[in-house]
């Protein structure tokens, strides 16, 4: 059979796609290649700005919004797409796993993205539990406390600033002498008297009890080793989409990502992106799930005019 | 006082925008003319698409939306904005109700949109009882079931296509003898087999017990009057934006929609606009909420830059 839709991967965008398309009747599945749906919101300990659902888990969020799709008698498939390509016809669209090939007329793709590492002992072990990779979703359990930013992009400087209206003190570690980030913001970390920058300096290590309260600091230049007490870290040395099945078949940006705007359009007609993976101004669970709806209405405008 | 942002109407986009505000540590405002707050939604009878919560009642998911600001500490004032306009300095924002100039550095406009009314006996009665005014929102419960659409535009025709793949007919009702939509619209919608389009066509009145049961018509041309059985009654005759208090401020589109891409951005530096107000290709509770986080980190960019 030829679907209607495929949609790839079932986080928060893939799910709220899978709503969508079942409303509209569109025949449809979902592959996602782990057991459990939600995507990077399942590591997530507290999710607090998903609107109408103050506080809960992560994993909560992610059951809540695969059981939505269930209800609607969505159907998923478990398995690793290793490829999206366009068959002979140049229409119809060949979803590929290891095992078998299907086809469909439209594909929304929602594989998501994951945040780079530091790779430090601790990381893991403390990931939720004051390490983040997300100022915008966790800087507010942090008020009155200590943090540290590590990185010197855009986003690095836009969390210190972020975190330093609420926190006590945020320290801005930068492996480098100077910032990447936009000039503008980088004037505004240094006049603000909460944020204090550690230039060329590496994190060693996290340490703690059940919560952060040390990193361990390098100085690349003097080879100098400290402890520092912090209550949180916001790792910020960059994404990555989760975009290698389609770099044949669509141009991705210089990071990896889909090029589309708010409608999920790719430059390939009937393909289209949706949450993470996609060019976009804010990454959050609330802008996932508006992709996901955006792209079925993209979809069923596509099969009206096809 | 100068607030960092205040946020004008408390529907769906308003109170997402008021809960990333509080997180953003932001001192804000949400002003709204009603005693409560939730905008269309509150209205809405049964929301089967807001991802996460199946099934919810309209009015339930405005308070749910609602506490989630209050339990971050949003404030909210209740009046109606009579313009925004901008100060002498050129920078600062004025707030202006019948009583009060709020100053602020920063503004998302959330006053939302109404649908037209086909303003005929019956309409206001059996609103949510069988009279929608958005098939994408309530189409779905009408599996099986005879609906018709009123109007001629584009969204009548995609409304008739999508509750096509679930009813078991539908009437395209239209007042004049041609369609305004797009020709491949028309010519899938003529194509349908479950889609009927009665021309020269207006409703008259609606009938029912409880629930729609049948709609009055007059022929315009022969002057014939009659009685259709139909379980369900869609409007689309249009939206309008309440964007009465920025025509001085803003250009607005032909249809008095506010001109804004995702992130809310505006032409006028610090104003942003988010959810059924702004052009976009899909109005809904999801997409708005997507739009009130997405202005509030427009919001932080623009105070991070000046």
């Amino acid at each position: 059979m030829v679907y209607d839709v495929i949609i790839i991967g079932s986080g928060p965008a893939g799910l709220a796609a899978g709503v969508y398309a079942k409303r509209a009747r569109l025949s449809s599945i979902i592959i996602e290649k782990e057991y459990m749906s939600g995507g990077q919101i399942l590591n997530t300990y507290e999710v607090d700005n998903y609107p109408g659902m103050p506080g809960i888990n992560g994993f909560d969020l992610g059951m809540k919004l695969r059981e939505h799709c269930e209800k609607l008698g969505a159907e998923f498939v478990t398995a690793e797409v290793q490829k999206v390509a366009l068959a002979e016809d140049g229409q119809t669209k060949l979803v590929e796993t290891e095992t078998e090939t299907y086809q469909t007329k439209t594909v929304i793709l929602a594989m998501g993205a994951r945040h780079r590492l530091l790779e430090v002992p601790g990381e893991e072990e403390f990931s939720g539990m004051g390490v983040s990779y997300c100022a915008t979703c966790d800087g507010a359990f942090f008020k009155d406390r200590v943090t540290a930013v590590v990185g010197g992009g855009d986003v690095a400087v836009e969390d210190a600033l972020f975190l330093a209206r609420g926190c006590e003190k945020v320290y801005l570690i930068h492996r480098r002498d100077s910032l990447r980030a936009a000039a503008v913001l980088q004037e505004k970390a240094m006049k603000d008297e909460k944020i204090e920058i550690l230039w060329d300096t590496v994190v060693t290590g996290i340490q703690g009890h059940e919560q952060v309260e040390s990193i361990g600091l390098r100085n690349k230049k003097t080879g100098e080793e400290r402890k520092l007490s912090v209550d949180g870290v916001f790792v910020a040395v960059g994404n990555e989409p989760n975009s290698k099945i389609v770099t044949e078949l669509l141009h991705l940006d210089k990071n990896g990502y889909i090029s589309a705007d708010e409608t999920g359009t790719t430059e390939v007609p009937g393909v289209f992106a949706a949450g993470d993976i996609r060019t976009k101004q804010l990454r959050q669970i609330v802008t996932a799930v508006s992709d996901g709806a955006n792209a079925v209405t993209s979809v069923q405008n596509y099969l009206n005019s096809h």
